[in-house]
């Protein structure tokens, strides 16, 4: 979703966190799209652009990585994140593919819900969660 | 933001905080408007609309309150929440009014940002953030 991305984009912006977004999405992110949307902060976006799950695995898959599904066997706050790792989040729709659930399932975060609803949280929301956890963890470097 | 409040009435629900709404706001809650905007989750919500800020002070002015604010002399992470705390977000663009910054500027807490934009962090990105960290400091209460 358009809006997702633009809230995560933010996030990311305002947090000093890099963006690895990878295809196949649905968005538009030419100049004239970005400048529609009022998303003024993209230009100081450290993103990075993956032409498939594949790609970004052979660059960066043996890196620190964490999956956040909402069946992962832990809680977010149980985990130590440390510097540079990376967290995975999947479409809010439909997830992560299964072999990456197989390949990190030992790194897979959850975010606490009451199991009220067959609804999770708005995915921008549950990148700022986990993000700004991580970040607490190593002290909020150089945020104010 | 009709966005922002469907996605911070989700989180509630998510969470089992309740939510004050608190005019004037333009959004439309009637069931055509939310059935409109796929929000099922919002006949789960514990919400409480108040006429004008005065009128949700009187009832709940003298209870444990924090405010959320981008100039905030406490980190949201440094303070004690507890059980049944309030936590006052502004709008977006124009923030809190001038005499909640007064009453409540002991207790105004702010979520760290890097200082490269004019921005912010999205509104419910930040009632994400603040709302789990109150979670966590009392241990997901209810939640799987």
């Amino acid at each position: 979703m358009p809006q997702n991305v633009g809230n995560i984009g933010r996030t990311c912006v305002l947090t000093g966190s890099k963006l690895h977004l990878i295809k196949p999405y649905m968005f538009d992110l030419s100049g004239k799209a970005l400048k529609r949307a009022g998303m003024d902060y993209w230009k100081y976006l450290n993103l990075e652009i993956h032409g498939d799950i594949y790609e970004f695995l052979d660059k960066y898959g043996e890196e620190k990585i964490f999956i956040s599904t909402t069946h992962g066997s832990k809680i977010y706050t149980d985990v130590t994140y440390g510097d540079n790792c990376f967290i995975i989040f999947g479409k809010e729709s439909s997830g992560l593919p299964d072999f990456i659930h197989e390949k990190y399932g030992d790194s897979a975060i959850r975010v606490p819900m009451i199991e009220s609803s067959e609804r999770s949280l708005n995915l921008s929301n549950t990148v700022a969660v986990v993000t700004y956890e991580a970040l607490r963890q190593i002290g909020f470097p150089k945020m104010k």
